[in-house]
């Protein structure tokens, strides 16, 4: 699905498309890159020349302020001009295509599109008809790599390795992404994931990803090492096909009380927003066992790992 | 309210979130500063590097061009990196509450929020949950510091000195934070304020904060130096609290005719956008007396002045 | 209608605000100095530092992402700060008038507007009332000057020469400022510019600019050099005044089939974004006779030009 340039450098992706598509190694070079550009951003000058005169492209067909501002700090940090495309003011208002919308946007001679689209397969599709670096920031229910990259980096500091770790992943998986980047990095890298929800919020077959599945949140956490609190987006139900949101919390929420059945240093981590008091208690939220913001802070260095390196192939 | 670092820096603050909580010496060191920064606006290259590496990032509940427009300029004429964020794209659909917002702007590494609120006191419960400094670009009625510093700025650069200055505020004072940060900074430089307007925009207890009180205008004008000409935001007033609009220009504007019976050399100021033929005549808002596009420059210069001093205190 | 600076420069516009108001030898200079920039978007580092510690604003009162975004990455490859307003999120809201949204956006000490708004004349009343520098980035039906000099100057680059070209532009006519700086800038160089399109799509009197009309499609194609395809903005037609949509692509529409009986090298472009099956066919968009790619590339260098002579205009 990636176009590949072969040469003895160490990366070899046009994209970054999803976790399902890198090696180990692959992985652990961002994560490695990553490491490295965490400390810049504690100094007291957060910036780098690495990708001055480069332009990044934040194409967003879904309003995601967080994903966003974080692809344009780091690119901003690594000395890019970022260019922000919204749909809302956007000429896709005009029927423009996306194929067609990517082809223009690599006629303007950018580097990189940063694209988060509501239909799955959609950064692979637009990484296929254009030249230049796709970095794929949520596509639907699909993948959201540089997320999946960052919960697993902040798991790598927290507790020095992957390798055998508990994960277990809470919410809705069905709909997830967020999952979905976490269960191919992790198991890549040799975790053991167990995934849990209410049984209409688990995909049929998600047992071959190499996951464990359970509806019993407290079996869930028992063994884990680190839980990942998925975001549950009622609001997006339209249908009401999700428990009610007072049940939800009552049987899979995350809070004090449940923690103490845990392991006592168990991590905590959620993509955000968080929603107090529906997947996650304020308690929990900003306990001692919260990596949230963290994940936030990491978010930046995973984010400019990954445009160092599509930038370094794109050189070639 | 405000944080404060005790060192021999000059500037001790946190976070800019009014002038009821600057001292006299606070509000002249800045003034002093944007004296200072005014100077670089006329240059060819306007550009000075005291943020680089920085990120400034403008967190607009509000919509509002003018002050996100002029924070933005002022923070890249200082090198900083800036991002903006406006709730009609942003995160805060997700019902993100504003505090943690502001705990996930630190964790990007951010240095400064700027923020407009449609909340009296939410730039101060944003300042006390997060480590960086925050500036209060607008919060509901409360304050507009910026604003209340570029009209003091201005005045002094027309008049020389703010001391026993008369000056003379007209408009909707009720919900005006134009006028309350006005009258703090003014009073606390010495300056005599009279705040005019109908008796039902005018709040009840406002003498409290040292200022004369009258409903007509000509009284208010005859020995000003200076008017301050408040916005009628007719456009806000669902209720039809307010005078109607042509009796309020009759009763309130500030028109040629009334200017002639002030003193000869009356300083008109306004914040903007100007309703020309609702509080103020074309004839006065682009007169000699007018010093309403001065008052636009001047606020770049404050706003680097702000930004300058409370970049240095996180260096501490 | 512009301001000029008269010295030995060799460019003596404040404003750019069509091409009825540039001379042939303001039109070469233009072009001569997009060839020089167009080089610079094939470096690994895009980026001059011609407009350092300039700011260039673009205030765009209708969406039009592709042309905001090309200003953007122009004024950006030139290193100058860059503004976006969009009406959506602007005081415009407040009813701020166009002519005080320029003097306050002169007063914040910008050096260039770029201005995009529904009304004719729009561009040059505004460039009337301010010092700054004026770009039309498209002024109702009336002028696009950017984009019929990027028309122009990829023709230039395809062809050799401009001088005797002849030049079809397809569609409708009426409603197209891409169309009117077409015929302006091509007629100055000395093409042969024929329009054709249904007759209500054609305004009455248009031979008066020097061009010939048609309604027959293969009579305009079979002697061109080129043919330009405009968009066809079927949404914009609410009072049904448009042919059907088939029926046009099948009269007028750009396919294989008609451009076999044009000459074999005819060159197509088109402004975008493209209707693919309703003015042109996606074989031929596509296709080896198709510049539209290249045009989108041609426009970011020749916007680079315009921005690099305005600002030496400010200069003196």
């Amino acid at each position: 699905m990636n176009k590949t340039t072969k040469k003895d450098s160490k990366w070899a992706h046009k994209d970054l498309l999803g976790l399902e598509y890198l090696s180990r190694e692959d992985i652990k070079l961002l994560l490695e890159t990553a490491d490295s550009f965490r400390e810049i951003l504690d100094r007291p000058i957060k910036k780098v020349p690495a990708l001055r005169g480069k332009t990044v492209v934040n194409l967003f067909y879904e309003p995601s302020t967080r994903t966003r501002v974080s692809f344009e700090i780091a690119a901003k940090r690594l000395s890019a001009d970022v260019i922000n495309i919204a749909t809302e003011t956007s000429s896709v208002r005009k029927g423009e295509t996306l194929n067609d919308t990517g082809k223009n946007i690599e006629a303007l001679k950018a580097d990189i599109i940063v694209v988060r689209h509501n239909c799955s397969g959609a950064a692979s599709m637009l990484a296929r008809h254009v030249n230049i670096s796709v970095v794929n920031a949520g596509d639907g229910w699909h993948e959201h790599p540089t997320q999946g990259l960052l919960d697993i980096f902040t798991l790598k500091k927290k507790l020095g390795r992957i390798e055998a770790l508990n994960v277990t992943i809470v919410g809705d998986i069905a709909h997830s992404r967020v999952a979905r980047s976490n269960i191919w990095g992790l198991t890549k890298l040799g975790a053991k994931v167990t995934v849990c929800a209410p049984r209409m919020l688990i995909p049929p077959g998600i047992e071959k990803m190499g996951v464990s599945v359970t509806n019993n949140i407290d079996e869930a956490l028992s063994s884990a090492d680190a839980v990942n609190v998925l975001r549950m987006q009622f609001e997006r139900d339209e249908k009401g096909a999700f428990p009610k949101q007072l049940e939800y919390f009552k049987n899979f929420g995350i809070t004090e009380e449940r923690l103490k059945r845990a392991q006592k240093d168990i991590i905590v981590m959620h993509p955000g927003p968080i929603n107090r008091g529906v997947e996650i208690s304020s308690k929990v939220a900003d306990g001692t066992n919260s990596v949230i913001l963290e994940q936030v802070t990491n978010g930046i260095a995973v984010r400019m790992a990954v445009l160092f390196w599509l930038s370094q192939v794109n050189k070639l």
